[in-house]
C-alpha cells in the first residue's frame, strides 16, 4: 500500500482524527448539578460581571482555531471548505501532539474577505487564539490583517510566519555555520505568495537589506507593470538596486536562493551563477525548487526542503506549536515580530555549536525541546516588548 | 461550600470542562506522512469528488454543535455570548457523557436572525449536526426553521424539542399509570416560549385536542390582540373552546398542568379547581410552580419537576443525547415530529408495567438504557417514514 492508500485506510478506520474530551467526569447528581445546572450558572455571572473571567472558568484560554476558506489547500488549491477537513483536523492534532493545545477546525464557506473576518468575530467566544490556515494570496494578508485589528485574541496565520520564521532559524544556524554576518546576505526569495511575502518581511525587519522577490514573471521591481497592491508593498522594502529579469537573471551573485514556489525550477546553472557556498531553501512539496544532490554538486553549500526524507527539513511545525503555547500561557493578545524573531532564535538555538553542521542546521521536529524554547522566548519577548 | 462556590471552584481547578483529543497519535514520520502531508490529500481529494465522503474521513459524523447567542441562558437572561460559554461547554460534555458524541460550543456574538443563520451556515463543515441551545423567543423559532430548510444536516433546539419529547414520555407514562386516553387529557401548559410552544405542538401532533396555552396575560385566546406571530400560530391549534381569563380561570376542570414558566404562580387554589387525580408537571428551575408536596396535598396525583432532588425528573438529558445518537447513526437529514414521538415512547418504555407508579413515571437520568432506546427508536422511526 502507498502513503495515499495508507492514509485513506487510516482516516477511515478512525473515524477521522479529533474528539471531544470532557474535563469534568458526570456520574452522579452532585457532578451534574456543579458541571452543568444550576451550578454552572455561578462561572456565568462571573464572566458577564467581569469579561476576563472567561478565561478563568471555562477551557477558552488552550483553544485555538484553525480557520480556513479551503482556498489554497497544500497543492490541491481551492477544494473548497469541506474538503479542507481533513487537513484542518489534521492541523488541530499537531496542535495537541506538540503543544497540549486544543485546536478545532473552522472551515468557512466562502471566499469573501469581509464574510470570513465576521465570522471569524461573531463565533470568536469559544477561542482563546486563530491560526489562519491555506488561505490563498493576496486575500489571506487582508484577512489577518483585518482579524489582528478586530479581535482581542492572538492571530496567526501559519503559511505565512510559520514558515518565515523557520526561514529564519535556519538562516540564523547557516550564517553561525559559514561565519557571516547574516545582514549581508544577497537572498532572492522565489514566490510572492503567502509564505514568500512574509519571508521577505521577516528579513528585512532583522536588517537585511538585499532582498529580492521573484514571482512567475520574473523579479518584482519598479519596472513591472502588474503587480497587485501586496507586490507592490513588498517592493517598498526589497530589491534596492531594482534589478530586472528572469528569476536566472536576479540570480546571479547572491548567496541565499529561497523557493517557495514550484517543482524543479532551480536548474543547476542558476545555482552556477550564485556567489561560492551559497544556501539552497527549496521548499516546494513534495518535489523541491531543485534535488539537493543536484544543488550540493553545482556549489550550494547548505541545503534545506520541506521534506522528512532529506536532512534539514523546513517544517511550519517547530514553529506555531511554542509560538502558540507561548502566547497562552501569557493571554498575549497579538503575536509581532519581535516574538517570532525570538522564536526563530530559539529554534535554531537547540542545536549547539559543536552540533552545528551543514546537514544539520534545523532540529529534527520530534525534538521536544523546540516547542518549550520557542514558548520560552515568545513569552520573555512579549513580557519584555 | 455551597453548589456556587463548588461549581466556581471545579470550573477554575479543571480550566474549563472541554479539551481536543487526537483519534490519531503522531510520534515519528510515518504517522505524520498520514495524518498530515503528504497524506492527508487523498481524504480531501476523495471528498473533493464526493461530498458524502467527508462522514467517511474525518469525525464531522460524530460532531454537534452546541450553538447559542446567549440570549436565554437559563434564569439568567440575555447574558451574551461570552457568559454563556460555561453552559454550552457543559452541554458539549453531557453529549459525550451520555451518548459517546463530540460536541463543540458555538456562541454567536449577535442576536440578528440572519447573522445567526448565516453563521452557522459558513461553518457547517465541521458539524454533523447542529443544536440549538438557550436562544430567546420567538426568534429561536425562525431561527432553527431556517437552519432546518438551509442546512442538510440534522437541527435541534434542545429548549424547545428536548423538553417536549421528556413532557410527552412523562403524559405517556401518566395515561399508562392512571388508565386514561392521552387524548382525552384536558391540558393547560403556562408560558409560551420555547418550551410551551413546542410542548403544545407535539401534544397537538398525537392527536390531544383541548390544550390551552398561558402566557403573563392569561389564555392564549381569539380575544386576544397583542400576540405575536407565535401565539397567533400556536393558537390556531389550541384553545378549541376559546376560553378566555387568567390561568386560573382556565385550569378549571382540566386533567394537566404543564407550567415552563416560574416560581410558585401554581397555588392550591388553582390545584384545587383541577380535575380528580390530576397531573402536575412543574418544570421551572430551580423553584417550581408549585412544591411537590403542596400540589399532592390539594389533589395532585402525579408530580413532576425539573429538579433532581424530587422523583420524576423532567430532564432534557433524557432526550437529546439519544435523539442525536440515532440521526447521526444514521446521516438522518431531519428530526422530524415522528422522531421525536418515538424518542418520547422510547424514554417511557424504559419503565416496566410492573414498576410504574405515582413516583416513578420518569426514568432516572442516570439510567444506562435511556439514551440507547432513545436513539434506536429514533432509528427505526426514521427508518420507517
Amino acid at each position: 500500500m502507498d502513503t495515499n492508500e495508507k492514509a485513506l485506510k487510516l482516516h477511515k478506520e478512525k473515524k477521522g482524527k479529533i474528539s471531544i474530551k470532557s474535563r469534568i467526569e458526570i456520574n452522579d447528581r452532585e457532578s451534574l448539578s456543579l458541571a452543568y445546572t444550576p451550578g454552572v450558572a455561578e462561572p456565568c455571572r462571573h464572566i458577564n460581571k467581569n469579561s476576563q473571567d472567561i478565561y478563568k472558568y471555562t477551557s477558552k484560554g488552550n483553544i485555538v482555531a484553525v480557520v480556513t476558506d479551503g482556498s489554497a489547500v497544500l497543492g490541491l488549491g481551492d477544494i473548497g471548505a469541506d474538503a479542507s477537513l481533513p487537513v484542518m483536523e489534521g492541523k488541530a492534532i499537531l496542535f495537541k501532539e506538540f503543544a497540549q493545545i486544543d485546536a478545532f477546525p473552522i472551515c468557512i464557506n466562502s471566499n469573501d474577505i469581509d464574510t470570513i473576518v465576521n465570522t471569524v468575530k461573531l463565533i470568536k467566544s469559544s477561542f482563546g487564539g486563530i491560526n489562519l490556515e491555506d488561505i490563498s494570496a493576496p486575500r489571506c494578508f487582508k484577512i489577518e490583517e483585518r482579524l489582528k485589528k478586530e479581535l482581542d485574541i492572538p492571530v496567526f496565520h501559519d503559511d505565512q510566519h510559520g514558515t518565515a520564521v523557520v526561514v529564519l532559524a535556519g538562516l540564523i544556524n547557516s550564517s553561525r555555520l559559514l561565519r557571516r554576518r547574516m545582514e549581508d546576505l544577497k537572498i532572492v526569495i522565489n514566490g510572492a505568495g503567502a509564505a514568500g511575502i512574509a519571508i521577505a518581511k521577516l528579513l528585512y525587519k532583522i536588517g537585511i537589506k538585499e532582498i529580492i522577490v521573484c514571482d512567475t514573471k520574473g523579479s518584482i521591481s519598479k519596472n513591472r507593470k502588474d503587480l497587485n497592491w501586496i507586490k507592490e508593498e513588498i517592493l517598498q522594502i526589497t530589491n534596492p538596486h531594482n534589478q530586472c529579469g528572469q528569476l536566472e537573471d536576479v540570480l546571479a551573485d547572491k548567496d541565499v536562493f529561497i523557493g517557495v514556489s514550484a517543482p524543479e525550477i532551480l536548474t543547476s546553472r542558476m545555482v552556477n551563477k550564485m556567489n561560492k557556498d551559497c544556501i539552497v531553501f527549496a521548499l516546494a512539496n513534495p518535489i523541491p525548487e531543485i534535488m539537493p544532490d543536484l544543488a550540493k554538486k553545482h556549489g550550494a553549500r547548505i541545503i534545506a526542503t520541506g521534506r522528512s526524507d532529506f536532512s534539514n527539513q523546513i517544517n511550519n511545525v517547530l514553529a506555531f506549536p511554542g509560538i502558540f503555547r507561548g502566547v497562552l500561557d501569557i493571554k498575549a493578545k497579538q503575536i509581532n515580530d519581535d516574538m517570532k524573531i525570538a522564536a526563530a532564535y530559539a529554534i535554531a538555538g537547540v542545536i549547539q555549536d559543536s552540533e552545528l553542521k551543514e546537514d544539520y542546521i534545523i532540529p529534527d521536529i520530534f525534538n521536544k525541546r523546540v516547542t518549550k524554547e520557542v514558548a520560552e522566548a515568545v513569552k520573555k519577548s512579549y513580557l519584555k516588548g
